[in-house]
């Protein structure tokens, strides 16, 4: 392909084999690439405005968020990057007490990029975003050369209307509370770890990626006087107890044995010597409520899910000032500390 | 440092020589470089909350747009990825007639990145974005191996208000409309190429990143009739008024002679070949208006910016349908053409 012909009249994005910089460039070549794919995997009125930003109808007060999303490998057992960003916002969002409306989708390509490959990730994105019931609604592409990059990085913003009526944050717990998680832990970060480090798991171990949207709108829809929410991703549930109780300045207590963690995760775990508690999920959030209305929690999660059983875990506590104290089977109880540094790269 | 130091007690992020693994680990590491770092230098309230989203009062419409920026060099005459990033993002909501309010930012670092560019970069955000007056209210953070990325990359999202009264778009332009450019063009793209290729400008060459919300407000405020806005980022100035005849199947007529282009730009250009009309600017911008009120928009244009002078380059015509015709000295007239691929890599 010359010069002369790009610049008379560029090929249909499909034509080209592999993202090349001009893909990100500003002119003809970009425009194809965005109307050929994004707006048509997208398919939201305000893309097509084709104008630099989208206007939204939301009646305040809204709630916003943002993630960054580097997985490694691209694709993995359960998810893709493109699942996973959409995934992670409207989470964000739901973590908020806010239904997920509107999404931006931002995208940094290396060159060399197979379009295939961003075909099969934009349309996953597509594919999420219908689920969760969310339009991408703007978005922006640049190109990186070679060895800049890794393949596809996306940035995803969302918005979307506050629901819940009270405040949901760890400032709201009180003692006694029932600390309940939505399914077993840490099947995303190692469906992650799996694939990139080879581990035959004959096809047992899945991400749990996938929006919690519809549980936490049941909770909230259902009137669960729900203090606090936060979905396990970095640092796993560990961190985001720890989070949570240093926030509020209260103890947490949990109790390992109430814990769900599927066989093969404890086992991959057990190989590369991890603790499932430090594993990032996806999928899985803790609501915190009132311990009056624990029954009721559990019901409403059991039955929005597929076949995914929630739990009972712990409470929270007066004492223990900030900490997090996990109970052992055999009676003994230790310090569950914050993740230090980096245990999992790029699993998200 | 050793990991059991990490582990029992991470350092602030500022006894880091350069960003690790860890500082996107989601553990306390990459707690001591939110807190330390973002969440200082941003200083908002609702950052403060430590969620993973924020909580804003928003009254709707609402415009919404992402950018991702991925400048190389990252720091160039008159500017860095730090202000692009707010400036960037704030034009955009601009275009749409929106008064910028909230951000979000979303960092993908290089392993091995020096702590102190990561600072510089952050604390020119944060200024950028007082000077916006706009708040960044939620963030991410992703730190990605040695050589899978390019020292940071940075991802905003904004939303704010809609104050404009009509739709503002290709939509709503008409023949005889005047097209007004708020400066010289090409000076952006022309300071980053030139520090990158170490072209000696004297010191005469600086990037026009800037905020032009207070303009576009300006022209709102007094109740100028605003048909379209559009920033000239990449592919400048020719493919901006590309889209919008071609978006509004309407021709547009250019005089070059009333283009304004700096010496020094006009000789850079020449130097590498380039045509001004081509080269991205990040703090110019076109509004479209009706001859009757162009006047009136010159002055306000004028005003409002700091010995910047705007200019009336073209029209709207019935004919030429969806073509952009340039006008030149000698009296020749050719079609402006919008850019093909990729003239000038990574200038935002």
């Amino acid at each position: 392909m010359t010069e002369t012909i790009e610049l008379s009249c560029p090929l249909p994005f499909s034509r080209y084999e592999r993202v090349v910089l001009a893909h990100g460039g500003g002119g003809r070549v970009m425009q194809q690439l965005i109307r050929g794919l994004f707006v048509e995997a997208f398919d939201s009125p305000e893309l097509r405005q084709g104008h630099d930003g989208a206007t939204l109808d939301l009646p305040g007060p809204i709630a916003m968020t943002t993630d960054a999303f580097v997985v490694h490998p691209l694709f993995f057992p359960g998810g893709d990057i493109g699942s996973l960003s959409v995934h992670g916002t409207v989470n964000d969002l739901a973590m908020c007490g806010a239904r997920p409306q509107y999404l931006s989708a931002s995208f940094v390509l290396e060159e060399g990029l197979l379009m295939t490959t961003l075909e099969r990730v934009v349309n996953s994105m597509a594919k999420a975003a219908r689920a969760a019931d969310v339009r991408i609604v703007t978005g922006d592409t640049k190109v990186v050369e070679r060895g800049k990059g890794d393949g596809v990085f996306i940035t995803t913003a969302g918005v979307g209307q506050v629901v819940a009526k009270a405040t949901i944050g760890p400032a709201a717990i009180q003692p006694g509370d029932a600390i309940v998680v939505n399914g077993p832990i840490g099947d995303h970060g190692m469906a992650v770890m799996a694939e990139r480090e080879q581990i035959d798991t004959g096809g047992l171990l899945e991400s749990d990626s996938a929006s919690v949207v519809p549980q936490v709108m049941a909770l909230l829809g259902a009137g669960i006087d729900v203090h606090c929410l936060r979905d396990l991703t970095r640092g796993g549930l560990a961190s985001c107890l720890n989070e949570i109780a240093d926030g509020a300045g209260l103890g947490i207590r949990i109790e390992d044995e109430s814990i769900p963690v599927r066989e093969t995760v404890a086992d991959v775990c057990e190989l590369l010597g991890l603790d499932p508690t430090y594993v990032a999920c996806e999928g899985r959030f803790i609501a915190i409520v009132p311990q009056a209305e624990v029954g009721r929690a559990l019901d409403i999660l059991g039955t929005t899910q597929n076949g995914v059983a929630p739990a009972h875990i712990g409470e929270v506590t007066a004492g223990d000032g900030g900490n997090v104290i996990r109970h052992t089977a055999l009676g003994g109880e230790h310090l569950l500390d914050m993740l230090s540094g980096e245990q999992l790269p790029r699993i998200c």
